[in-house]
């Protein structure tokens, strides 16, 4: 999205945990904002389907969420902009009363886009005022205004990811960023490197010293054997071949459930893959461009990405393993794209890098692993409302790691725990395989 | 809609018949996006249900209609506007290909209602030049172009009723027209008066002289028995007493299927009620407003009419037997409260009309008959595109009669017949008792 | 079903109005259990589709009938057999309390195949008892115990339908009753004959001096406009040249509901038609088969029949058309095959009958007409639970007349109506063309 | 379901590791049909629900399975009993061929279930040919037969649970098996006991000696943290309390998706509960009986397992808790009641029991763990069709430990996993409570 230096720079800053808070609150802010423009208002109140939400929505619904946690009970004499906007905006918290249907909120033209944006000006100012003797603030406070930063980020990878399933509908496929340079190679991904790691008791969740969300806690043991992990993400190449030795048409490739999903949806390839005359064409955040065969490939469910590993004779990792291995690789300062870097699509993995070491953990693509999201050792959401945010979504569900092409700067952590069902493939979800030393 | 004496003029020459074809064409035009103009985009791009259509998609379609059956067949060197909007505007037409599905209409947010207009311009403009030299075109393009004002007149109150249907889904409940003036008594309907008809071999349907859809012809003679027609429609307060009465939870006043729309759809009123603590209040074009109960009750699907016409021991009049009573009682020049009146719900009979007469027969509400759509006797469709119009949808439904509150002027005529399926209730539906004399 | 001379005469008594009514309700009795004796109490278990019952459930619902509507109600002292079967056995008479769901009647493996033949002896025991002074009976119990027969009647020939679309489901496609002869000429159908029909307003309906369903009465005018109907139903080898030709490929012969059925649910032919290496074979209560090209067409729906009518340049006729028709000619007195010719499918229509006389009205299939399934002028439901019986069903569905191949003897009547949605097909539905005259 | 003890004796000794094989598989067929036996054929036909299957296709399925993979390949000159049944007896061996819909298992009238026990005969009887040189077998085909009587094992538990479903959805509610002795006590249950176990690197799975499953393999370390485990199942009257509560109206004590599950299935109670007006009923396979409040709840999903704990103020034990506590305890060899017992319900634990071990490990219900069903470090399905087992089911379901009141003598194992959807509940399905030591 930032085209211009002084756009980059500024969200550098935001990871920069050197900047004060009502700083880093401020960028976040913004950045939705930023997000938005491109799109008219009437892209900004379309759902595409019932998981994806309007932007108008989450635009919304950040703001609501300061209003509802930080702005009515701990700032005295706080103007809430509109009573009916609790029932409008409300996206599952139980605590917080009745609430408009997930799927329904499509139909919401009013309040309007522009009128959003009024409820963002009006609860902004009132935040600015709270931050503006930040010094005094209560530490509960800051933490729900750190949590408001972190839940905002998450919706603006949701903005991106829900406007391309929404463009993707269109019948003018329309680009959400026009592509200004056209300098991808298409060369194939270099070959696979398997790095090898070592077994033990190892560490692993976040140590609670900085912020994390309640489901990376507590930091705990867990028993790693010997693994190997391929250098990089699987790529579009890779898919290729999968496709055209039946990956789709053999039962025997894939859980009983997923060949269910395979069937029931119709699925010969990724998420937003179109043959043409010409060739395969992706969907993406630049409009329909033609496959890029070295980057990695995206839009896969889990079901499509463990299909791939058992056509591979390969595995995916758990997320012990891919924490383990993030961990000892410092993968946290070796980042692929995210969302600073402008372009909006996974990139091909650089091939000057050192030969020992993993790459793209951080970037591209959210990565599968075979872990189904479960509560860690130990693991007690926190109290009050707040508390309604990620131990209730913790059945059925797999775990991805690293982060993706759209994610925000300064929102990944090799803790990190995203999760989705088996059958969901609308974010940008890849897979890197693992296989027993 | 129009507030001012000069949109009432217009409108009113749009049924003039001394006036041009051109002219006539070009107020049409202008009328939808009168209609468009309190609706912000949004408002203009969703749908509510899949039987409405975004405003938006009514202004497109209703464009594409000319250039399709018109501009590019009748006017050489016609470009148009875009190629991609044959699959996007296309309604049901299946001479003319592939269509965009009707259910994800509300998914256009592209093109925008900004660039829709552009294409009302770029087609006016077109048809402008067209009429020009009205003298001189071809029979047959004179036809079409009075097909595509009739065309669009069902559109305009379409999106009338669509737009109350996406307005009563908001949480925040918009009107779409504010209430200038609350003039409406509080007080009940007239008492019913039974106007008697005789029986006898009479005919019916359109001559065929001016312009009718092919659904209304040939006329041709039909056997009436003698029968009594109620003077005014049925109110809301008679609709109140049949739900105080138990009206919908007594199955055996209802239609077998329409016990079970009662049950599936949990109806326990009209469409657009709300009971609350106030009493009832039902969604309108001006808002939530307090029932009227003086006023045609509206919004019954024809499981409820027929259900309550069985409750009060009546019957639903034939589509014959309601042409025969509005011939008699020259109902066309009897007008009820239509588009033109600039009150967009239905209101009460007038109390001082002659008592021996029917009233209402042209206005307020279409009147659900117990007659199944069906072809009349020797009834083609005309041949090519333009034949797909109303011969295709003759099972399933059943013929309303009269004209609503939202029907443009100039579009009723006594021998129009409208059709929807009998769970449908969206349109401002009601019903007229009869019974045999 | 029956292949001996004794059944067959005692068949021809049941429509023989000399023998006492007490005789004919023996006989009807009798005949729902001859039916089911071919099939295993597993067979008389299950329902293949909601649409359909099981042959224990209609066995136990004509039972229940009696039980409800006249023992219980006219002899003193009757013991019903089980205070649980109102329950199990109601079909839906809302009058006569709560009851189990129509889609679940299948589950019903309690009470067994052999407790509801007990319940059958116990009640006809009964009924037996009540006929055996018939003079004293009260004429209102007359007219149950008439209304009773026709009943059941009805019912053996859902028995016979509902079994059929259960073999057709079973992969191993079992006949009800096998072939003993082959005799079926693989030749053509006769040229169709168009016999010419004067209009004038007609009488129709039944005259109320013997036994009708209350949907016949009251007997009354209607117009008619002067019609020719085709000799013979629509043959299958008529039916494969429409396939041939595109019937089921192209949109414009369709109604739109038609149109969206056949997409749905993937038709390509007339129900239980399957294409093999070998040609067409049909499922039939004699098994699988091959298509006999003389036969009548079978199995088709209100949307196949109209859209066939439409690809042949005739259309369909009209209930009143048909009726008159009937009249004319003495089709009550010409039947073709129905139940009591041991024949469980349609036939062609015989080569040497009179060449101004139309045939197999009144057998073979039953004939969709145009005609919506409404209430005649001045109709009236009888008072009391029996008059949920022919008028709450009076609404989306079209009339179908004559009587099928599996219609019991004494059972039709040329005023008959029966009535379907126009989705369904799997009674023997076929159809007979018309035109102006 | 064993009356005799003749019965008694002969199932124990299919535990009983000292028979030879072809003893224990004579004894396993046989116990199929004894299991059938109170059942009609009509019984044996339907199907209450997808889920479920008919006792009809279990007995045929469980010999398809011999056929298929063991006297077709193994045994020469085998002549199968129908080339038919290969298509309607397959359950889900993609690698087999096309297969019946599972959820039309229940339309097979045909072959009739006294076939079907030809059918068994026919392969029992090739079988026992087979086995007559026990010594000469090779030991793959001594491993499928093992497999075999393990599978068949699965589907006598199947049976049972799926006939319980069938006799739920009568109205008549009938038993399975009469209650001969009503001996319950109506007293509570004792006051759970927690008994505590060390944390450490500790060894489960299978060590593959003797007979397990796949999914049970590879033996491993798993890393254990220090636990407490309840002395036994949470009871019916403590389930009683949560009800009362709250505990089904309350969405804070909930996953999302189970309260989800609770809105559209419309719970308040576990599966099989019946409030009359003279209290708690439960439908068991004795018929509907008073609830037993000492006994231990059965029939709850995963969900109301997870809200119940969470609303305890505990946790589920995970599989490994569980199987380490069971090693701890030699919890094999203190079995609760089972298929053997004759008493087709949970029963109350034993009250004079050593106070400081678990009770009810392996009977009653199974229990639900907190361990997601996820192949084990290693783990490889074996090759060929029956590869496909249980691996292609290790998605989105969970683990549950131990046995139920109608697992076969001779199934259980410590280290058996058991794995069901988290909504599903019509096994013997309960919960033990666990916590942090």
């Amino acid at each position: 999205m930032p085209a211009s230096p002084e756009d980059s720079a500024q969200r550098h800053r935001i990871s920069d945990t050197s900047v004060s808070l009502g700083e880093r609150l401020h960028a976040s802010r913004e950045l939705s904002l930023t997000l938005a423009r491109p799109l008219t208002d009437e892209d900004q109140t379309v759902q595409a389907m019932d998981d994806a939400s309007p932007t108008k929505w989450h635009l919304a619904h950040t703001t609501w969420f300061y209003e509802a946690f930080v702005l009515r009970n701990h700032m005295p004499g706080y103007q809430p902009f509109s009573d009916r906007f609790e029932y409008c905006f409300n996206s599952y918290y139980e605590t917080q009363g009745p609430r408009h249907p997930r799927a329904h909120r499509g139909l919401l033209t009013r309040p309007s886009a522009e009128e959003v944006r009024r409820y963002r000006s009006h609860v902004d100012e009132a935040l600015m005022g709270l931050m503006s003797d930040e010094g005094s603030l209560a530490p509960e406070v800051k933490e729900l205004i750190e949590l408001g930063i972190n839940h905002e980020q998450q919706h603006q990878e949701l903005l991106l990811t829900d406007i391309l399933s929404l463009f993707a509908a269109q019948p003018l496929r329309p680009a959400y960023q026009p592509l200004t340079l056209v300098t991808e190679a298409n060369s194939l991904a270099s070959e696979t490197r398997w790095i090898s790691f070592e077994g033990g008791i190892k560490e692993v969740g976040h140590d609670g010293q900085s912020f994390s969300y309640d489901n990376e806690l507590p930091r705990h043991d867990e028993l790693i054997r010997p693994f190997k992990l391929a250098h990089r993400c699987v790529s579009n190449s890779e898919w290729l071949e999968f496709i055209e030795d039946g990956g789709y048409v053999n039962p025997l490739l894939w859980l009983a459930d997923g060949w269910g999903a395979v069937k029931s949806n119709g699925w010969q390839a990724p998420g937003y893959w179109e043959e043409t005359a010409d060739g395969w064409r992706q969907m993406t955040l630049h409009g329909l461009v033609p496959l890029n065969p070295a980057a990695p490939v995206s839009h896969v469910s889990y079901y499509e990405a463990d299909a791939f590993a058992r056509w591979a004779g390969k595995r995916l990792p758990s997320e012990f393993e891919w924490e383990h291995a993030a961990q000892t690789t410092d993968a946290a300062n070796n980042p692929a794209n995210t969302l600073g870097s402008g372009t909006l699509r996974p990139c091909p993995a650089s091939a000057d890098a050192p030969v020992d070491r993993v790459q793209q953990m951080m970037g591209d693509v959210w990565e599968w692993t075979g872990s189904a999201y479960l509560p860690y050792p130990g693991y007690r959401p926190p109290p009050g409302a707040v508390g309604e945010y990620n131990g209730k979504f913790m059945c059925s569900q797999h775990v991805l790691r690293g982060a993706s092409c759209v994610t925000p700067d300064g929102h990944s952590r090799i803790t990190y725990r995203n999760f989705f069902y088996p059958h969901q493939r609308w974010q940008f979800m890849g897979l890197r395989l693992a296989e027993d030393a």
